[in-house]
């Protein structure tokens, strides 16, 4: 849990992680005890004590209340499904249905401040001519809070099936927060999900907002984004449209900005997500968990490229455990990611908690991977698929120099595209390398079985 | 317990069932329980006690020495693997190391009949002078007891990895049966395995021996045989050596004949088996479960298919339990089979126990399959791999008539050959069809898990 939860909570940053799933209560819940407020006896007692019956899997409503938790019961209409700490500030966003609410972190029965930023009246109607649910999906679900300067948070909630994103002040004194709307209303499309039920994974830097969502109202066309969120510019770079080699209905779970060199020019946007899997057997359906990687520096394409992304690439994260006969166990369904800081900004340490995609075995894994296994996944061979009845094989043509994926493409773009039209299907068409490097070490499985 | 009991004992008759892993004395101490008995109250009032508490998994010593089963200790050396019922004569034939017995199996605790049967005794050194050892490889471990007319049983054993068969001459006096060995050994190999603990399946019927085994010392050349076991014939059919298409290290369960129409001519001889899938992804080692099946009246081929099986065909056995998500969770290594005669001849039950390949992940299942879904799925499409970067795919291409795999080849000899060689990788080099069919019903599943 504490994992989870670490994730979501991770202080503005250079490593901001944003969980896809549905936030509880809960975790606002466990927020003190976990995290914020100093460890009592009883705390440490409890602690001691389930750790000596096994892994706590579970907390009951009850050991919550009676424990040292704090319950935040201020909210207006529930659905809270984001978080934004500002450490430095001393405030804690929480995003809701219609409601932005700010809280102080060290004491959250204080009265709770509250914008109210409901979805336009005509779209909340077209959502329910749609045949949606008034309670559940025609209203604004605020799913997305990101730092966007020192003195305001770019906000975007479903807007009632269509998504709409604003900026919160928050003015200059800290001890004292503005905390009202700034500015209209812009389209949230390709930045928030229409959906407040989908999952998933956004990233803002630079005044550039990378999101993992989909831009329909039936949540198919799904895509990574890039979008700016400053000025009235409407460019935009994307993975293609229902195009299964690039994504095939795509959980997202995270995302994140990791430095490849001492030079911002070579930072990489890293994406964390689960798909339908390709590259299974026909008859097998199956889910893979991917990491897919972007360069902060990338223009988009040109001509039939137009809009796309020129160094997208992915990979496969594999956490399974081997067997003695040779058959491995795998743990292919991603549920959350935690990026753990080290020293060196170029390589954090990342943790994968994943999950069996069997209904009747229910288990979870934790896998670890350098940025050391990533990277060199990202740098060998590339994943090739001739025509429709070959099978992925590693891709022996000749690769263009610069190697793609590695940098944005200027001066060679005809021979890139040449490459990627004519020579190697694997990128431009499959976007996918080899991945038996990227798994690292294998760290600890939760099983539990469905009787 | 009682599905692999049942399997083992059947009586002789059209169904022989021979289990090729190890069986130990427990099964010859549930006999009596089980199948002979008169149930009795203790009995009855047990099997409700553990029917309450869920389904038995195991039976302690004491439990079995508690109750109303009789256990039988007049062996000699123990390793009793082969076990025949000659239910109409009333005896139950026993192998074990070096010997056969001959029980009464209403009165266990009679004195035993004994016949001792040693492996040759420069056959034992040679055993020794290769590694092995005396006491757990280099004995005749009696694996094979296949009743060859009402006087006689086939028998094999290891003979010290060097295998070797005779005769049981039983007379004709079924109140006292003769039970001595009938001629010199001959030859076991294609009949008998090398090792006391390799799986293995055999069928015999009008005097020829349909076998599942390897035919060398390390094990690694298997194949589905047949043999003749009356006079001095060295003819044989097999499949191919060394050809992961035919069979790719398989781990023999069952084998059976069952009747296609009335006509005895149509009758086909069904293996059951597990063995490395040759269709899964090249970095993900899979088991699967198979069915193959030859016709009676094969008589191998000729020019460079001499003593090669013409008709051989083998198709996936699926036991699966569909997920919400539509991922399958896979029961994938066959473990024991049990086909229940009904009315119709032609038309036997077939009961499947599968377990999962997972070290981690242990559950079982009984799959339950109908000879109409069998046999659909030996008259569907064939499965086709183009080369070695394609992935298996349905047939699309000209199939000869007759079909293969469905009578055998005599006049269109040439055609076939051509159709083998040149057309249909699929049938000579892979020898798998399409197996979606093959699935009838999912029966239940029992699952336990590594914490």
């Amino acid at each position: 849990m504490s994992i989870i939860v670490a994730a979501v909570m991770q202080p503005v940053g250079k490593l901001q992680s944003r969980r896809g799933a549905c936030l509880q209560m809960l975790l606002v819940c466990l927020l003190p005890l976990l995290w914020l407020q100093p460890a009592t006896s009883s705390v440490a007692a409890d602690a001691k004590a389930w750790r000596q019956t096994g892994p706590r899997l579970q907390i009951s409503y009850s050991d919550l209340t009676n424990g040292s938790a704090v319950v935040w019961e201020g909210g207006v209409n529930g659905s809270y499904q984001a978080l934004l700490l500002g450490e430095d500030h001393g405030w804690l966003l929480v995003g809701g249905k219609d409601h932005i609410y700010l809280l102080n972190p060290d004491s959250v029965d204080l009265p709770t401040r509250t914008i109210y930023w409901p979805a336009a009246q005509e779209n909340v109607e077209r959502c329910k001519l749609a045949g949606k649910s008034l309670e559940r999906d025609c209203a604004n679900f605020v799913r997305l809070l990101q730092p966007f300067n020192k003195t305001h948070v770019y906000a975007c909630g479903t807007g009632a099936f269509h998504p709409q994103c604003t900026y919160v002040h928050l003015g200059y004194n800290s001890e004292e927060p503005l905390f009202v709307l700034s500015g209209s209303d812009e389209s949230g499309r390709g930045k928030c999900p229409f959906s407040p039920r989908e999952p998933f994974a956004v990233f803002l830097t630079d005044g550039e907002l990378y999101a993992g969502t989909s831009v329909d109202f039936m949540g198919a066309n799904a895509a990574i984004f890039r979008t700016s969120v400053m000025g009235s510019s409407q460019h935009y770079i994307r993975t293609e449209a229902y195009d299964h080699n690039w994504l095939n209905e795509p959980d997202f779970v995270s995302s994140f900005s990791i430095p490849d060199t001492h030079s911002p020019d070579d930072d990489k946007i890293y994406f964390f997500f689960k798909e339908k899997a390709v590259e299974a057997e026909q008859w097998d359906r199956r889910v893979y968990s991917r990491v897919a990687r972007v360069c902060k520096n990338d223009l988009g394409g040109k001509r039939s490229l137009i809009n796309r992304w020129t160094t997208f690439l992915k990979a496969r994260l594999v956490c399974s455990v081997p067997g003695p006969s040779g058959v491995d166990t795998h743990f292919d369904e991603l549920q959350d990611i935690f990026v753990l800081e080290t020293k060196d900004p170029q390589n954090p340490t990342i943790y994968g908690v994943f999950s069996t995609s069997s209904s009747i075995f229910h288990g979870s894994a934790v896998c670890v991977y350098s940025m050391a296994s990533i990277r060199a996944a990202f740098n060998g061979p590339f994943a090739h698929k001739e025509g429709p009845d070959y099978r992925w094989v590693e891709y022996k043509g000749r690769v263009p120099y610069p190697r793609p994926g590695a940098v944005r493409v200027q001066s060679h773009m005809n021979f890139y595209c040449h490459f990627m039209k004519e020579f190697c299907s694997c990128w431009l068409d499959a976007c996918m390398v080899y991945t038996y490097d990227a798994f690292l070490s294998f760290f600890f499985i939760i099983t539990k079985v469905r009787y």
